[in-house]
């Protein structure tokens, strides 16, 4: 029992004598506060200045889709996003605080975090289900002025995008020639789609519950994400159920959310060298031992007690870093491969191995390498939006 | 420039191995955190047993009406709010998290509060403009199953009457023979008109900017709890401005936000030994020079620079601590003005001076006396509701 992985500590203490005139109290409560705070009302840029906006994350959640558990209620969730703002702490040096909130209506998330904005210098969005949270995060990143960040989406992208790239370059295979078979369709599936696309993949196929997505295809199309997907992937316009297009495949990336989705069987009908990235947490669609009975040359989950840990984890302590410090307000797919690329690179061939893809999480090297990514999308003006 | 007063820190450090089965990534974040988050999914209360919500408090401020500023907006209120919770830590041991939210809708603060319920062991209201305030901590304490404490009315309140008490035992007169004036009808002046009348004050005038509130007035009744005061108060039926009711008063009580309303003519109209509390911050109705040489007895302000603070600092740590760790759920007055005699009589007859009516707000003694207060508030059963 524990009783909270967090706390909020001062950054400077109240000396002994409470009544001179040029005491803490009087500095950093009243009368002595006034002035900085008349200063913020007259110019709200000296916030950053005067407060700790320019280092604070909102992590919102709202419980509808924690971890592999599904609705477990915002309670529920506390204790996750508790430990996500440890990890914001500990890699990022950020204060992360844990906002797990007791309502599901879209319109009410959006405007909560439209309301509490001013505290923070960006947002991270959590656990909220989709395609409910794909509506709100692109809402609130047109109508913030401070970065949203989509763990789920963003994250899992680049992190198997980067985890992929090392992959490939193992096995000598070719992003061009590759079929790529992403199972599960939700904030991770599309933002991977997104990301792949975005790096040159051409051959993604997305199955969600209905089985393989394609152009046209009627059945659970329910919302534009979705549509998304079916016209931007699949060229073969495979249909049929995971089983059915994971044959021949080279890579399967599961992030259903689903323990036990794939068998030994499926793996072993995949292409030469199948590369299997089982994802989801707790449960990944495929035990290492089972995938590898399989014949799966490279095997990844998103948990710290395998080998291969494809986790957000490696990526978001360090890319919040790099917005707030750059003060960056809006992301793009580019952007996104370009930190993806980056994180990969950061293996060099000669530690590459089929149990070591990319940096393990506490690597001080990552912080750096994104921030010096995101300072040179700056630069090079990558999207315009970019700039302030 | 400090860049925030405040910061989160992990309670528990990662060690170094990362891919170990009982690493501490591992326990804090995926898969282990799972276990813990489905608990508390089948039992919520168990939230106060693995999350830090048992020691969270929210400090809730729309940035409206901020020390004696007025409306700065919410970035304007964040200093002032990172201050108050150095004072929740150092003082009380508190993580108090300030969430300064950009809306000034009534309905829609009501929602954000509730939104944000999950996460916190009780709400401090702060700096929000009356009479709107008073509705929404009215509501609140009707709909939320944890304490809402609002500082500008209640912890005022308690700080003024046990200010207030000592200030009379100096001089020898007693709560019912004398006349007290109010200066300020909103949100402080109506939580302390509130306790006043709960400790057996009699003769209580309230002013606001049209003058003495009366049974029956026409002007500026704008509100239910200002038409309250005025059934309540003023037995006299006295009427006209500051000035007048102020004449031959026993006590004025400051809380008006305005600087100089007092002038030291005021003063010397005043009953003999007058009690001058002028408790607007950061700058109080009349300076402490001018009261004295008007012929003030006892002078306090809120402000720490001075003589006699009055200042909510003493009662606002101490009186959430205890809130929290007795999950005391509902506040009613008879509790304030029993925390607000204890806090008084932590000044025992040896000590209690013309310039030392209560404890400084560093005093040890009070969070063991408020919460002493508490526990045998809850024993007596003065408010069955107390008892979760």
């Amino acid at each position: 029992m524990l009783r909270g992985k967090i706390e909020i500590h001062n950054r400077i203490s109240l000396d002994s004598s409470y009544q001179g005139k040029n005491d803490t109290l009087n500095l950093i409560y009243t009368p002595g506060v006034a002035s900085v705070a008349k200063e913020i009302s007259l110019d709200k840029k000296m916030v950053y200045d005067y407060t700790s906006k320019w280092n604070n994350v909102a992590i919102v959640c709202d419980g509808t889709r924690v971890l592999g558990l599904g609705d477990i209620g915002p309670e529920g969730a506390l204790p996750v996003m508790e430990g996500k703002s440890v990890l914001f702490k500990v890699l990022g040096g950020i204060n992360a605080f844990p906002l797990c909130i007791d309502t599901k209506d879209k319109e009410e998330i959006i405007r909560f975090v439209k309301a509490v904005q001013p505290v923070f210098g960006a947002v991270n969005i959590e656990d909220i289900e989709s395609p409910k949270v794909l509506e709100i995060v692109e809402k609130l990143q047109k109508e913030l002025s401070i970065p949203v960040f989509h763990d789920d989406q963003h994250g899992t992208a680049i992190i198997a995008l980067a985890g992929l790239l090392n992959a490939l370059r193992l096995l000598h295979k070719r992003i061009n020639d590759i079929r790529v078979v992403i199972a599960g369709a939700g904030s991770a599936g599309y933002g991977i789609y997104r990301i792949l696309k975005e790096a040159g993949f051409r051959n993604i196929v997305v199955t969600d519950s209905h089985g393989a997505i394609y152009k046209n295809r009627i059945k659970g199309i329910s919302s534009p994400y979705k549509k998304e997907i079916a016209d931007n992937t699949n060229p073969m316009k495979l249909s049929g159920s995971l089983i059915d297009v994971i044959k021949e495949a080279d890579v399967i990336i599961g992030v259903s959310g689903k323990g036990n989705l794939i068998s030994k069987d499926m793996v072993q009908s995949m292409n030469h060298d199948p590369i299997v990235f089982a994802l989801s947490n707790p449960d990944p669609e495929i035990l290492p031992s089972n995938a590898s009975e399989g014949g799966a040359r490279i095997i990844a989950t998103g948990r710290s007690d395998f080998a291969n840990q494809v986790n957000n984890a490696v990526v978001f302590p360090s890319i919040l870093r790099a917005l707030l410090d750059l003060r960056v307000t809006t992301l793009n797919e580019a952007i996104l491969v370009s930190v993806a690329t980056a994180i990969a690179d950061i293996v060099d061939s000669r530690h590459l191995k089929f149990d070591y893809l990319i940096p393990k999480v506490d690597d001080p090297r990552i912080i750096h390498v994104v921030t010096d990514t995101l300072k040179n999308a700056i630069q090079k003006n990558i999207d315009k939006k970019l700039l302030e």
